[in-house]
Formats: C-alpha cells, sequence, structure tokens
C-alpha cells in the first residue's frame, strides 16, 4: 500500500457567506445598532425587557443590513439611512413578536419564544409599541416617501400573514399561490428595506426599482430557503424547532412539491397530516422520507437559487465593486444556509 | 283631595347627550365612513370580514368624530380630516382588536369578540393591517405634523396597555398610577384625534393645546365611567360582560377607593379578589356591595366630572357657538353614560 495521503474531497462546494456585507456595513450597524437600543427604551421596565430578549437575541439583522448595504451600492454619504434601518428592524421585530403569538411556537431563534417567558398579552402590545416607535423613526427622518413605501410595505406584510392563515390546513395551496404568500409576508420588507436606501441617496427610479427587486427575490430565496431547512434532515438547526410548520399544517414548497409527485396513498398521508391528524414524530419522520423521496428539499433550495440569481441580476445596473460583490454573495448565501 | 295632577319629579337630571355632536358632525362622518369601508377592503377576504365585524359593530366613533367636532370649532373649511379622522379610527380599531386578544374577553360591544369568532391570530393579524392602514392614510394626506401627533400617541397607547397589565392583579396600585395608565391608553388618541383638527387648519400653537387639552380631559373622563359601569349596580349594560374587569384583576378607581377605605377584612378580600382567588358570582356581588358601601362607583363619576369640565373649560378660547356647545355636552354626556 501506497503511504501518499489523498486528500477528502468536500461533499458541499464552500459555502457562500454574509461576512462580506457584514463587513461591508459593520461600521454603519454600529450606529443601527445604538438608534434600536435607544429608541426601544421606555418607562415601562417590561418594554426593554420583552423587547431586549430578541432584539439581544442573537438575530443577524439582515434587513437594516440591506439598507446599509444599499447605502454602500448607491454611494451615499450621509446617515439617515441608519435611524430607518433601525426603523425597518423594528417593524420586523414586531412581526416576530406577533408571529409568535400567531403561530404559538416555543422557539425562536433556538431560544425560548418572547410568548413562553412574557405571556401573548405583553407580546402582543410589545409587537405594537415597536410598531409605532418604528413609525415615530421615520417621521423624525421626515420623508414622505420612505414612510409609504414602509406603511405600504407593512400593510402587505400583515395581508401575507392573513394570507398564510387562510392557507394553512389547506392542501390544495398551489406554488403559485405559496409564493404570493411568502412576496407578500417576506419579501415585501426585504424589498422595502433595499429601496429606501435608494430614496435617501435621491437616486433615479430605475436605481429605486433595481434595489427593490434584488430585496424582493432575496427574500422569497431566503423564505423558500427557511421552509426547505424544516424538512431537511442533512440542515444544521436553524434555531426553530424542527417540524413546526408539519405540525401547524402550514403549506410550504416542500409539502406542496411532495404532495404533486406523490401517489394516492402518499396524497392520503399528506391530507391527514396537513389536517391536523398526523402529528408525531414518527409522522415527522414520514414526511421528511416522503420529502427526500421526491427531492422536495433539494428542488425548493433550487427554487431559491433562481430567485437569488434574479436578485444579484438586479443590481447589475450598478458598478462593479465591493458593496455589489458583498451583495451578491448575500444572495448565495441566502440559498446555500442550512448545508 | 284635590284633583290637581302633581307632576313626578325626575330620580336623576336630564342626562347629557352625544347627539348635537353627532348632528354637528353628521355630514362629514359620512365621507370619513366612506373611507374606512374602502380602505378596510384587501383581496384576502378574511381581512374585511375581520375588520368589519367590530367596524360595523355600533361603536359609536367617537374618535373621529372629535377631529370632525374639532375642525367645526376651529372654523377649517377643507376635506383632509375625513381621511384622518379614519385614520384615527382604524388605529382605534387596531387596538379593539388586540385588547380583545390581550383581555381574552368573550364580548366587545355586546357582541362576540372578534378573537372568538376569528381566533386569535387573525385577530392580530388584521389589527397589524389596519394599523399600517392607518399610517398609509397619514402618509397620503402628508402632513409630518400629523404623523408625529399619531405615531406618538400609539407608542404612548401601547406603553399604556403594557404598564396596565404590569398593574394588574397588583392591589398596591395607587390613584395616581391609574390615572398614568388611563391618560396612555385611553387619552392619548382622545388628545391627539383633537389636536389634529387644528393641526390641519393650521391654528396657533395655543389652539392646537386647547383642543388637545379637550380630548385629553375628555378621554380620562370617559375611562373613568367606563370603569365605574363595571361595578355600577344601578347602569345600563354598555355592551361589556359585567365583571370583566373584576375577574382580570384590573385595579381601576372603583376597586381602589373601596379597598383604601376598606377595613382589614374588607382588605383581605379585595387582595384575594384581584389576586385572582375569588372570581364566583356570589363574590362578584360581594366587591360590587362594598364599592357601593363605599361610594366607589358615585366618587369615580365625580373624578369624571372634574375631568368632564376642566375638557370644558380648556375649549373656553374658542368662540362660543354650536361647535363649542357641541363639544361641551359631550363630555357632559361621557359623565352621564349609564345612568
Amino acid at each position: 500500500m501506497s503511504a501518499d495521503i489523498i486528500p477528502l474531497s468536500r461533499k458541499t462546494p464552500e459555502p457562500a457567506s454574509l461576512d462580506p456585507m457584514m463587513a461591508l456595513t459593520a461600521q454603519g450597524m454600529n450606529s443601527v445598532n445604538a438608534v434600536i437600543l435607544d429608541r426601544m427604551q421606555s418607562e415601562i421596565p417590561l418594554i426593554p425587557a420583552l423587547a431586549g430578549h430578541l432584539i439581544s437575541g442573537g438575530g443577524k439583522r439582515l434587513r437594516p443590513m440591506l439598507t446599509l448595504a444599499g447605502a454602500e451600492l448607491v454611494g451615499y454619504q450621509g446617515t439617515r439611512h441608519h435611524k430607518l434601518a433601525a426603523a425597518v428592524e423594528f417593524i420586523h421585530t414586531a412581526t416576530l413578536l406577533h408571529d409568535d403569538v400567531v403561530d404559538g411556537s416555543d422557539l425562536r431563534r433556538g431560544k425560548a419564544a418572547a410568548n413562553i417567558i412574557f405571556g401573548n398579552p405583553a407580546t402582543v402590545l410589545v409587537g405594537d409599541f415597536l410598531f409605532s416607535r418604528s413609525f415615530e423613526l421615520m417621521t423624525e427622518d421626515g420623508s414622505l416617501k420612505v414612510l409609504k413605501i414602509l406603511s405600504g410595505a407593512s400593510a402587505i406584510i400583515a395581508e401575507g400573514e392573513v394570507d398564510q392563515l387562510t392557507a394553512q390546513r389547506k392542501i390544495e395551496t398551489s406554488e403559485e399561490r405559496y409564493l404570493q404568500i411568502i412576496r407578500a409576508k417576506t419579501a415585501a420588507l426585504f424589498a422595502a428595506a433595499s429601496r429606501i436606501a435608494a430614496v435617501v441617496a435621491e437616486c433615479d427610479e430605475s436605481q429605486e426599482r433595481a434595489l427593490d427587486e434584488y430585496g424582493r427575490n432575496l427574500g422569497v430565496a431566503f423564505q423558500l430557503v427557511d421552509d426547505a431547512i424544516d424538512y431537511d434532515s442533512d440542515a444544521a438547526q436553524m434555531g426553530k424547532a424542527r417540524g413546526d410548520d408539519f405540525r401547524e399544517g402550514k403549506m410550504t414548497l416542500p409539502v406542496i412539491l411532495a404532495y404533486a409527485r406523490g401517489d394516492t396513498n402518499e396524497r392520503e398521508f399528506w391530507k391527514a397530516a396537513i389536517g391536523g391528524h398526523r402529528t408525531s414524530n414518527d409522522d415527522l419522520a414520514e414526511a421528511i422520507a416522503l420529502i427526500e423521496k421526491y427531492n422536495a428539499v433539494a428542488d425548493t433550495r433550487s427554487r431559491a437559487r433562481h430567485f437569488a440569481q434574479r436578485a444579484i441580476d438586479a443590481i447589475s445596473i450598478f458598478p462593479d465593486g465591493a458593496a455589489r460583490a458583498a451583495m451578491g454573495e448575500a444572495a448565495q448565501f441566502a440559498v446555500s444556509r442550512g448545508f
């Protein structure tokens, strides 16, 4: 036998990283974080306690980072976007708090969800507080155009969440309907967060639209991968309890694909499971096996790759450079998460 | 015996009425109601269904009426206030929907509460939708001053609601603390609704402040009487389930007064009741008896009279006329409700 050492081949390619985007926005994010910490305060101690549980809970703050990266991309020199990026994060935090109540989930980002520790009533009300604060921040900035974009996005997010609720436990939900839901509940805020960078920099309409499309496609890719991870037997845990979507009867793309591709018996299983009649660990294992059988996680990721590519292409109108490269890699990262 | 007919004396004076304020604002309220109906629509059918349950549920729409009455008082001739009054009502409706979830009440305005029919998740999310819509309406109007007033009021309302939650089941809550809570959770929106009338009419600062003070004091009076009615054995039912505050352990002024004036045994009863250990109908009957013994409903109403009078005096800087008279009688009505 030879003593030569043969290098091990990697099973997956080097995953894309969020690091370049984080480096690009690091200094600005310090200012954004200072605004967030300052403006989540209140004389009512329960408010910063509850808000801080989520806000200090290790989120990536991807949405405000999009505003800052967008500002770098268009060469904006001012600081107005720091307050607005904090407003974006407050809207996101408010929706997470309300989601925790709506979903009744036990975990959020690997920690106990706010409603488990503080109860539903306080969680709803602190969400309302952060939502109001976010509009106070925008009003202080004073751009009616930004206010229009973010109040519009907020209404669309709420519509998307209600729409998702309507589709819950409905096995007949189509891929098209699902995409419509996630464009509203997730991608609308990604789009708005990116777009407002062009607004504060007084870019022209085509640049505004390009940043909007970058964010919107990135948001869709991001949500698709989130939904894939919930059924991915290979995925590293992402801080949510595995199988939550399954037990809540949420119609996400892995289920939609596995159901569409399944035979009669398998479809009966899905109907029962999404209907709430198969919620044991064995049932979850069967669901994951069916999803693997039909490549539904891999194909959900491949759908995500399509949207990530559209995000990357949307910003090709801007000059090449560190900002565009970082934003491009962030889109690839959105797809490779969980490997 | 003489055949002369002696007129019966009335036990209580002719109660004040909201009719003059309703007549004053009737035409404008048609426009406001049209905006409300138009802007609560959505492609997601559950949204207008749920919002409509509350919005068509027989509320007096007192808050938008305050904006319209204020506009009459200052002689405003335009129509901008219609959209803004609808925004005020949307904020109010959103907080009512979230309150229904927070309180877990079964009834609202004498009908099943939204969360009983539609569930907590949809109720939270439709509240968020209406809240977003309200900021869209304000943004369309375009006054940053109005946006500042109403986003500030929204944050204060949420703080007041959280503060009330913190005080719940705490027998040591003082009258001062209670007033602080209701100034935030109720009076802030009354104040903002009134104040924005002066803003659209471009009044001077002293007129703005006068309308703010009218609304703020009226809001305090209104909430005090609401809280009195929940323990008033004489009061006509106001559409909420009698004894809700008692069972939820809410520290309202009738309880604060009866506890402060009670002897050792009575205080023990209140501690147990507010602590959640006395929730039967007999316990409620005992609570009402103690509140009567110490005149705590009558004295709560008399506190309300004080704030109503301050509301009336606040607008004395404006010329005498139909608007001022209607707003004055509305303040008296706030106190006489429930007789």
